[in-house]
């Protein structure tokens, strides 16, 4: 998915794949992943992932101790304009439902913007920091 | 802090509080929320918050595998323009780079966003579904 959008080095994307296998394996352990992935032909074409983070009781959820994040949406090139990526949206979000998670958060390309506003997904206040880089 | 932004109802409020107790404490206990008071003559005046988030390896930190989210930022009306918050900030920013995270979050009100661009923070492309009301 990163390496599609194009925008990071292959030295970083091989380190990335590298140690997202521990994460994802002790997440999935947990019950804090859940993921799909669409097959044709036993060739995987499609992805999404749901990530179950703690969070506190909020005016949006006062009763709820967890917010979802949707992760891993990637369909790939020749499979795209199908409405995978719809379907396994879809699936995340029923999944949230049924572990009575009402809010899931993401982070949108320019790409997907239109596909996560017809769900339901609106912009957000967000704000990120991110540590530079020591000389 | 939610009172004072005045747009969630008292019995909202009045469960979240209820609601915050135990999660606040089970998330000190496991180490994810460290939280900071600031008093004068023993009443607290302002308080932040850092959450530590599990997250994937991503191209903004591609070693890491958590994320830091500061939440609870808030200074009582009569103490704020003294650089409270912007102290606060600073001490949590701290407490994240001492924990090897390298990516913090936040949801900014309108006004908090000019301190937290002073920081260093940044707009997201963050969306959020909220699930709706049953009827």
């Amino acid at each position: 998915m990163f390496a599609a959008m194009g925008q990071t080095q292959d030295s970083i994307l091989d380190a990335m794949e590298r140690n997202c296998v521990p994460w994802l394996t002790r997440m999935i352990v947990e019950g804090k992943y859940i993921g799909w992935i669409t097959e044709e032909d036993k060739k995987p074409i499609a992805s999404a992932g749901l990530l179950v983070l703690d969070w506190p009781p909020h005016p949006l959820d006062h009763a709820g101790d967890h917010r979802g994040y949707l992760l891993n949406v990637f369909v790939e090139p020749d499979y795209r304009r199908r409405g995978l990526a719809h379907a396994l949206v879809d699936l995340c979000l029923a999944e949230a439902h049924r572990r009575r998670i009402r809010v899931v958060a993401l982070h949108s390309s320019d790409a997907g913007r239109p596909l996560y506003e017809t769900v339901g997904f609106r912009a957000t206040s967000e704000m990120l920091y991110v540590e530079p880089d020591e000389a």
